[in-house]
C-alpha cells in the first residue's frame, strides 16, 4: 500500500466505527469513555457529551485527549491485530448556538432521532475534536504514525507491540 | 435486575468481549492500547504485553490501569447506550516461567495457535489484571459500580453520562 492508501484506511475506519474510546487524565488516574462520534480527519470528530461524564472536564478545558477507534471483534481475522487507529486530539468547545446546533444535527444524519433528546438536555455539550497525530494498526509489523494536515503524511513504525 | 444478575451480565462481557482497551499514564500524556485477555472477575484478566507497546511500562511498573470492555458496535441496539464495563485494575507481572506458560496456554484456549508465535517472542511478557472496581454501563439511567471481592457488589449510580 502506498501512503494515500493508507490514508485511505484510516479515513474508512473513521466512516465505519461509530463510536471512539476517551482517554482522560482524571487527576486521580485515568478516565476512559465512550462517545459516538462523526466527521473526518480533515474536519475533526464532533461529538456531544454530558457534563456529568468522566472526560468531560478534559473536553470543556480544551486538555489534549487521546481517541481510539476500534473494529468490531467479530470483523477481525485475528483479535491480536484487530484494526485500530488511535488519535491524539485537541478538543475545540462548539459554544455558539449555531455551532452546537450543527454539532446535533450531523451526529442525528448518523445515528437518528435519539439526537433530539440529547439536544433538548441543557448538560450536552458539542465538542469538535482536531486530530494532531495518529497511529494507525492494521497487523503484526503494519503500524504507521500519521502526521501533518489532515494526518496524510504517512511512516511506518518498526516495533509497535 | 437484581445485584446478582447485574454481576452476571458484567461477567457475560468478560466471556463474551475478546480484547480490552487499556489506558494507562504514559508521562507524557495518556496511552490506549489494545489487549486481548481471558480470565474472569473474581480470578483477574490474564493478557500477554509486548515490551515495546505503549501501556508495557505501567503494567510493568504494577502502577493502575483503567481497561473498557466494549460489545461490539454491532451488536448495539442504540450506540449511545453501547453495553460496556470500565475495570479499575492492578496488574501483577507473572515473572515465574509456570506462570508464563500458564498465562499463554490460557489465552490459546481462547484465541488459538497464534500464542505459541508469540510465547516464543522474548520480548512478550504475561500479567494478570487484578479487577478493583468497576463500572457498567447498560444503557440510559442503567449505570452501576460494582466493589468488593469479585465485583460482587452492585450500586446503582445516578447521573453517569
Amino acid at each position: 500500500m502506498n501512503d494515500a492508501d493508507i490514508h485511505q484506511v484510516a479515513e474508512g475506519l473513521v466512516d465505519s466505527v461509530p463510536g471512539l474510546v476517551i482517554g482522560t487524565d482524571a487527576g486521580q488516574g485515568i478516565a476512559l469513555g465512550h462517545l459516538p462520534f462523526t466527521g473526518s480527519l480533515e474536519d475533526g470528530l464532533v461529538v456531544v457529551s454530558s457534563r456529568l461524564a468522566a472526560h468531560y472536564h478534559a473536553l470543556a478545558a480544551d486538555r489534549p485527549v487521546a481517541c481510539l477507534l476500534l473494529e468490531d471483534a467479530a470483523d477481525c481475522r485475528q483479535i491480536y491485530a484487530r484494526k485500530r487507529l488511535l488519535l491524539h486530539c485537541r478538543p475545540e468547545r462548539l459554544n455558539d448556538p449555531a455551532q452546537r446546533a450543527g454539532a446535533f444535527a450531523a451526529l442525528e444524519a448518523r445515528f437518528g432521532g435519539i439526537l433530539n433528546l440529547l439536544e433538548g438536555l441543557a448538560d450536552f455539550q458539542a465538542f469538535r475534536l482536531h486530530a494532531l497525530s495518529g497511529e494507525l494498526v492494521l497487523g503484526f509489523g503494519k503500524a504507521y504514525a500519521l502526521r501533518g494536515t489532515g494526518l496524510r503524511t504517512v511512516v511506518q513504525q518498526t516495533g509497535s507491540g
